[in-house]
């Protein structure tokens, strides 16, 4: 297990390792939504990588770089989406068991889908602290090893492979776009552009409802994520301590958005592109968007995180 | 252009004239999907088809044979929804013009992409009577070539292609399905399999409330689609003279199903493929749940029609 930040090297191995069992998901592109909005934009959808967003790659690779005597403990997490569902399937395919700490008010399908992957399901109450000692009290009992959503080199070196791939699918990017929640994915998008494509200026897109990142980046120091509600439900999370370096020392800007600017963005997504995206990953559009100056006739990667909405609460 | 229905060659012709100006779309699979449904299904995306829609293979097949002197005319069809879209655009790579007849009630978001394609929209009562009347019209007054959506050699040559490249691209297939409608998707489709794949078995999907196809066969005549309401709005029509002897000749089967059964089908290609595409074209998925010992442990090959959906009008 990695005990600093991924090097180059890291990366590379992360991809390796966990290649057979992740998809090599597709990059999209739309000509009459590139006219719309006036660059070039590559789409990396890892809303069809398996359990439905990029979470799967860090999981994976953390989970594969456990003893078998841990394997035999079985993971934990807390997590009200996307991570818990990755985590489960990263812990099937490597015949452990995971434990997963979720809100009780966790969308339904969500929860489903944890259950799906043959984990065990513990739900706590909706606060940091309910989740902090139901988390405590699952790894003591059954000795499982945690696993955090973001704030974990191997999590990060995983989240790195997806901007890795991007890269390689369209050449002679300019910009990569990513959203920024807790950072897993920011910070291993920020490592893969530095070691595979220096040239490349990476932003992130944040709610404006939920702008601790940016407030982080003004700050110096890591200022926790307001309980504002935001559609973009997936980015309520703070930096970590792993991650915030990372965005500090590689980020070129942090582009905010209102929650109208993402639900635009997002039926533009679904209307020219044809696919289902979480109201997080729309983020990065919205952002570019509304800094059209930032992006003319650039060409822009732009990484789509997941499709895992509960259809029946569509804001449209 | 073709006077009889297309052979092997011409279908390979189609496939040539068309390739440079049309995406070979993706075959989309899911493990969870699978494990549901008790087949492996392979899902090729005509919702990603430039225009949104298979049509747009028809279409351009059809305009790309006419000469210099039509072009400069014109063409002219009717349609309430992806065949306008497919010729406008068609229509605008050749350099011509698209006279599109649309019924006063067809959805925006259609009439909207139509114009966006330079075509000029006429509008007419939504009746059968008014669409010929004022197409007529248009023919007279411009001299521009009239198109038709489906019983059209060309048309049905272009359709082909589609599942010529789905026998391609999902090795060993035993068994394709396709919507029908006017028949020109499912002539083509039947075309391909007995030209290039002939042990594969074709089924169509219809909708229950226009089962005008199912009776057709059994009768051994065409029996005009009755107006009852479906949410399958693409399959409403009734076949030509020129697609149901194709189908008469080559089907295997058609499977009828109610609206209940489509709505379910459409929000389990959403949720678990992450893709959006029209009712019309989930009503094969419909007929492979709702007949489960017919398809079981098969592979089976399903032709997702279009992704032009509404966004502000869905059944869920």
């Amino acid at each position: 297990m990695l005990t600093s930040t991924p090097n180059k090297k890291d990366i590379e191995s992360a991809h390796e390792r966990i290649l057979s069992f992740i998809h090599q998901t597709p990059v999209l592109t739309s000509e009459l939504l590139n006219q719309k909005v006036g660059c070039e934009l590559h789409f990396k959808c890892e809303n069809f990588q398996k359990v439905g967003a990029f979470k799967y790659r860090g999981a994976t690779n953390a989970v594969l770089q456990l003893s078998a005597e841990e394997l035999k403990q079985g993971v934990a997490t807390h997590s009200s989406g996307n991570h818990g569902q990755a985590l489960a399937k990263a812990a099937k395919i490597a015949n452990s068991k995971a434990y997963i700490v979720m809100p009780n008010n966790a969308p339904k399908v969500k929860i489903e889908a944890v259950k799906g992957y043959g984990a065990e399901v513990i739900f706590c109450e909706p606060t940091l602290e309910a989740r902090e000692t139901t988390l405590q009290k699952v790894i003591d009992q059954a000795g499982a090893v945690f696993i955090h959503p973001y704030n974990n080199y191997d999590v990060i070196a995983g989240q790195a492979t997806c901007a890795k791939e991007l890269i390689n699918q369209a050449d002679g990017l300019q910009i990569i776009l990513a959203p920024v929640g807790g950072g897993g994915l920011l910070s291993g998008t920020l490592l893969s552009a530095h070691y595979f494509a220096p040239n490349i200026e990476v932003w992130a897109g944040e709610p404006e409802n939920v702008n601790d990142a940016l407030l982080s980046l003004k700050r110096g120091e890591i200022v926790e994520a307001p309980i504002t509600p935001t559609i973009a439900d997936g980015l309520k999370t703070s930096l970590g301590d792993k991650t915030f370096p990372i965005i500090q020392e590689h980020i070129y800007g942090i582009l905010t958005v209102t929650e109208e600017e993402i639900v635009n963005a997002m039926k533009l997504i679904w209307q020219y592109l044809k696919i289902i995206v979480e109201p997080s990953c729309v983020v990065p559009l919205a952002a570019i968007i509304k800094n059209p100056v930032l992006f003319h006739d650039k060409k822009v990667g732009v990484i789509l995180t997941g499709g895992n909405v509960d259809l029946e609460k569509l804001p449209f």
